[in-house]
């Protein structure tokens, strides 16, 4: 069974903090919208379609908060929750849509703004999980009984509002009946694949492996991998995607060996306002998160660090894009 | 200034503590030879030349500890000495050399054939010292001033007698004037680029900064890696280098974006019994070095786990072989 990882409760969020996976599991109920600013920010809500649905219902909560509308503060704590993570997209959209619906609405009681909101936000929810099960639908589409699959970062249950994206194809597969494995990335720094994908495969019964990001590339050599399912956090216009530090690694080493490397997101993450990769900025983070990664310092205090977030993977690499609307092919020549 | 990880100090050693960094520098003086067993025990001292070495001198000390000669308390005594880490190749190799000479010299006195023993043991570690400065040598002509150099796992002066192989490349050009920046990949799972390599480049003065191994792809891809130097535990006859997991990546990496890859190792570790690399066998260790990297629980703790500790380049994506006896061309094609 997929577990949840947000869902509204009253007129607050229950998030199960993915800080504490996968040795504590810890649901927290927020009723601050700044505390789902913080959760953001402390990734114990991550993954793109999530930190967009915990967004929406913390404008919801923010609404709520305040004793009448005034709209230049309304804009500013929608400004104040876009910048909790700047590179997320869905963050911005959702907050965008939200604040569309309230000026489309001309409302200006406070109580019907709050619940236009909340409503907003849950719809927002029910899209995406929607969205998830048809992304599952055409992504199992292109998974074979038997197959061994590679993946990339969390893109599952903790990462959306439904059952994922590149996760979702393999639980749909799986309930399909297809005799499925997966190899999950480690994916250094923050440990996604380790933490939440392994647990969260676990959980479902999924034949997971854990494995070091740096031996994925043996795998393939030794003919271990049918293909490779990855999320994607931007898509810019001519195809570049933008996802998790260490996919485009995953992605060179795939195109190395003719396995196919599929990128599963939602339509939305197509960014026509991004024209390519290069337009895309990426986030850099703290050294500690290399430095100090488990809980215990494993390199000199004062060492140089290089830690960006994301990289962007070319269009020339991927085989498709596997989204809500159907699966779009790539720009990877077939060998 | 490199460091010295071993050195003969009187009637006894020095050792690095390499358990201990790169938190705390501690040398520790050891005047009795089952000290320095449990030194390479403890993996206190590692990397294979080091702990030829430290054998070496182990069992001069272990000599002028006893009263008398006595044939086969030495015997002994050298074998005692190997069972310190049955898999190390160079330890039988230097107590075998050294219990050759007392053999061969037919001493008696326990004056001389002590010190027959301290000298022989000084040779070996000259011997790695001069190899090291060669294999440096030859290594420093492939890199211009400007450069900058991807470097996987640790093949430093921690590893050696001397100045290191693949570190012993980007030492020698660093005396040379040549200004250079290293990337040293963490190395998971043990993290011995974090752990040892920033360690000691950052006391020799070299500018290095620290990366996860996922990361090197995108610093390629943004033109930020002229070179790549790794060492290698076996190289087989056709070329295949058998080296720390994730070199395979970084080789694959390399060729996709047209950068040099180097494997620098003393002309010895051609193994000419081993035909390629599918004859190599890759030892596979413990699912806690993943689960339980360190100090803290990172992964569901009964997940399967992949942990192989070792992969195999094969010939064509070497650029070149850089050995004691001259830089040896490797099968890739230059594009």
């Amino acid at each position: 069974m997929q577990i949840q990882s947000i869902a509204r409760v009253g007129d607050g969020v229950r998030l199960l903090d993915q800080t504490r996976l996968p040795t504590e599991v810890i649901y927290r109920e927020l009723t601050d919208y700044r505390d789902v600013i913080v959760a953001i920010k402390r990734l114990e809500v991550r993954g793109a379609p999530a930190i967009g649905i915990a967004a929406a219902y913390a404008l919801a909560m923010a609404a709520g908060q305040q004793s009448k509308y005034n709209r230049e503060i309304f804009h500013q704590l929608a400004g104040e929750i876009k910048s909790a993570r700047p590179t997320a997209v869905n963050l911005m959209w959702a907050i965008d849509r939200l604040v569309a619906k309230v000026e489309a609405s001309k409302a200006s009681s406070p109580e019907t703004i709050t619940s236009l909101l909340w409503k907003e936000a849950e719809v927002i929810h029910d899209e995406d999980r929607e969205l998830c099960r048809r992304i599952g639908e055409y992504g199992a589409s292109l998974i074979n009984d038997g197959d061994i699959i590679l993946t990339h970062c969390n893109t599952g249950a903790l990462a959306t509002g439904g059952i994922g994206t590149a996760l979702g194809a393999i639980y749909t597969a799986h309930e399909q009946g297809k005799r499925i494995a997966v190899y999950a990335d480690e994916t250094r720094p923050l440990l996604q694949g380790a933490r939440l994908t392994a647990w969260e495969l676990q959980q479902a019964g999924i034949d997971v492996t854990l494995i070091s990001d740096n031996m994925a590339g043996m795998l393939m050599k030794q003919k271990k991998i049918s293909s490779c399912f990855v999320g994607a956090d931007r898509i810019a216009k001519n195809g570049d995607a933008a996802n998790k530090i260490g996919t485009y690694s995953v992605a060179v080493l795939a195109a190395h060996h003719n396995i196919p490397f599929y990128v599963a997101a939602p339509y939305s993450t197509f960014d026509d306002n991004t024209p390519d990769g290069a337009a895309i900025i990426i986030e850099e983070r703290g050294a500690g998160e290399i430095i100090n990664g488990f809980g215990r310092q494993t390199a000199p205090e004062n060492v140089r660090v290089y830690n960006p977030a994301f990289d962007v993977t070319p269009f020339d690499l991927i085989t498709g894009y596997i989204t809500d609307r159907g699966i779009r092919p790539g720009g990877r020549e077939p060998e």
